[in-house]
């Protein structure tokens, strides 16, 4: 069975096709400046790149370009469209609705479009994709894969903000989280690795990219997470404050004259350690000017790490304990400076780093002395493989 | 030497006149309705109580009557102005300039004029009463001990925001803390109780009120604490929201049609427990409610030992550990449900409560187990005493 995995932006597009056989990636690619100047396909298979450059007007001629570059008869690696027996989507918010993935039908569409209110810049270009490789695709099933059903599991008192309580009946606003995808790969990996049964662990998960966030999994199920409402809130991150105190927005609205949509898009684009360093949201930047002497550069590196640490610290709390901590995504797989200043100051937990394993990039392993009794990993994390083992376990049971 | 201790609300006025001999309370009392009708002091002797019903056109008005009272021939406890030596004033905010109390001059009262802006409910009446107190006692020493100044040891990356850098230098964001003389207070007396120094103890207190925050103190030093750039941050209290996604506040701007300050008096005064049960924000109510089978209520408990459980669990990272935890204020002292929910999670800590021992009421108590690893006490807060302590310490050695 091959799954193509979908990974819809408002202007861009990840994809890739996955032999669900062994699991190996047949091809993957990326489309870019879809229904902008200078639209561009590229395709991947091994270390051999594909170009297409081309008008792409919006997301329909982009995934039928997708198509044809797959079943292309030099460059692609099938050579009929009905080999790809579904079609996995990721989709950022699932609302209340959804704890797992599910076989997209008109009900599930309607049930993503009363979500945008919610995700009002992730779930438009999500729910065009899928609509999209419908039309183009309308015998194959395609299954939806939410960034927040992972994190469905969270008890009320975790969710709930303390807030009015209409708030949440009304609106809808409670702690959501995201990265869903990537919490519960990673933590299924580190499992596995240990050698032990999910059911039996207590696992904090750290997902540490532009966007960043932690997760508490106990038994396999999250039940706490940074992100909330929104992705802007838990930790710093490349350009997103995290949280801070809520009266800090009125305070901002009222002394310097901002208007609230700025304030938002202030805490949301020029915030994190951007805004501290005032030097990049690129964490190896950052990393560089520290080095360089340069004072805020490293203020900016402490106040992420001082936020990872103490989150970890809170979940260690949530969870009553803690057998295992992950770290994943781009800065989580590669940053080592970056995973031995948060775990230095966990001791106590019983978490003790290897300075010769933790020199790793990119590679599942375990960076842990041998005697640590918090055992931590690096482990990249495979959103697209979860998506496309969703996908073929959804699509077989459905038959 | 006697201390007249000074707690000025923009209503109220609350006061304490100390023999510091021997530290005893020589009189206590409330000035309630300040410049409104129905003016009315309340003043304890013992067990005896004296009540002035007058009108009270303002603070210098009431502070004359406070003065009037303390040396009146029948219900004073002295016979003449001139025996208090000192005065001691609760000031909420000091921002960055006062890292520890002070002997008020004009210089002082231009720096707590541009605190006006930080703490724009709090600092004027504080100042009001000042005022008011050096005009009736010109020849007497004042002193201010601030809130905030505990926390001014906080290190930067524990104080400064994820925001704009900008921010900080050009309005002064950046976590202050609050509740700074309690923290102080019991973390002093807890290393006392324990028979230690404290500067070899790591200990984490939890002032929990109507108003709560905790503090990680560390040899002596606050180096975190909950509450933030206001006292809205951190875990959910009586009516505060604490932290929440800060999205939430644009959103309910665009989506409801509140004003920002609408959303503002939303986050400060119907949110916290109040807003999750719906019942009141007492949490005796809200206990009683709860065993009556109230489900919200028992929910706005849960969301609210959550919130404490996993900022001690913070804290224990932001210390590497923890050697004592304080229980404290209202809730704090009284509440043996709370302090028993909030450490059930925390034997991973090595926490354990002793149940016996835990069921008392405001009394300096060691309520762990003989086996706990962390130690846990309950201390009554004396914020009055401290700032009694603070004004003698500084007036004798400014002669």
């Amino acid at each position: 069975m091959k799954v193509l995995v979908i990974n819809c932006g408002s202007s861009s597009l990840k994809y890739q096709l996955i032999n669900m056989e062994n699991e190996n990636v047949l091809a993957k690619g990326l489309v870019e400046r879809i229904g902008i100047e200078g639209s561009i396909l590229t395709q991947k298979v091994n270390d051999e790149k594909y170009v297409i450059e081309q008008p792409m007007k919006d997301h329909k001629v982009a995934i039928k370009l997708v198509l044809d570059a797959l079943i292309d008869k030099e460059h692609g690696v099938i050579s009929d469209m009905s080999e790809i027996s579904a079609v996995g989507h990721r989709v950022v918010h699932g609302g209340e609705k959804y704890a797992g993935s599910v076989l997209i039908d008109e009900n599930v569409m309607e049930a993503l479009q009363e979500c945008v209110k919610l995700a009002p810049l992730h779930n438009p270009p999500n729910i065009i994709g899928i609509n999209a490789c419908r039309e183009l695709m309308p015998s194959t099933p395609m299954v939806g894969v939410f960034d927040t059903a992972f994190h469905q599991t969270l008890p009320e008192e975790a969710f709930i903000y303390a807030l009015p309580y209409e708030l949440y009946t009304q609106y809808g606003i409670r702690k959501y989280g995201f990265h869903g995808t990537s919490h519960r790969f990673v933590s299924m990996t580190a499992a596995q690795m240990m050698g032990k049964n999910i059911e039996d662990l207590k696992i904090i998960t750290c997902h540490l990219g532009n966007g960043a966030s932690l997760s508490a999994v106990k038994g396999g199920k999250s039940v706490d997470t940074t992100m909330g409402f929104t992705p802007l809130a838990g930790v710093a991150m490349g350009t997103r404050c995290g949280d801070i105190d809520p009266a800090i927005v009125p305070f901002l609205v009222k002394e310097t004259g901002m208007s609230i949509e700025e304030v938002d898009n202030l805490m949301n684009k020029k915030s994190g350690v951007l805004g501290v360093s005032g030097v990049s949201s690129d964490f190896r930047d950052i990393e560089n000017a520290a080095k360089d002497g340069n004072k805020r550069a490293e203020l900016a590196l402490d106040v992420f790490h001082y936020r990872v640490r103490t989150s970890i610290g809170a979940y260690a709390a949530a969870l009553n304990g803690v057998d295992c901590i992950v770290f994943t995504a781009g800065l989580g797989e590669n940053s080592i400076t970056s995973r031995a200043e948060i775990c230095d100051g966990l001791q106590y937990l019983g978490v003790n780093i290897d300075a010769d394993k933790n020199n790793v990039r990119g590679k599942a392993t375990e960076i842990s002395t041998a005697d640590s009794k918090v055992k931590v990993f690096v482990i990249p994390t495979d959103e697209e493989l979860m998506i496309a083992r969703d996908t073929k376990e959804i699509v077989e049971s459905a038959k």
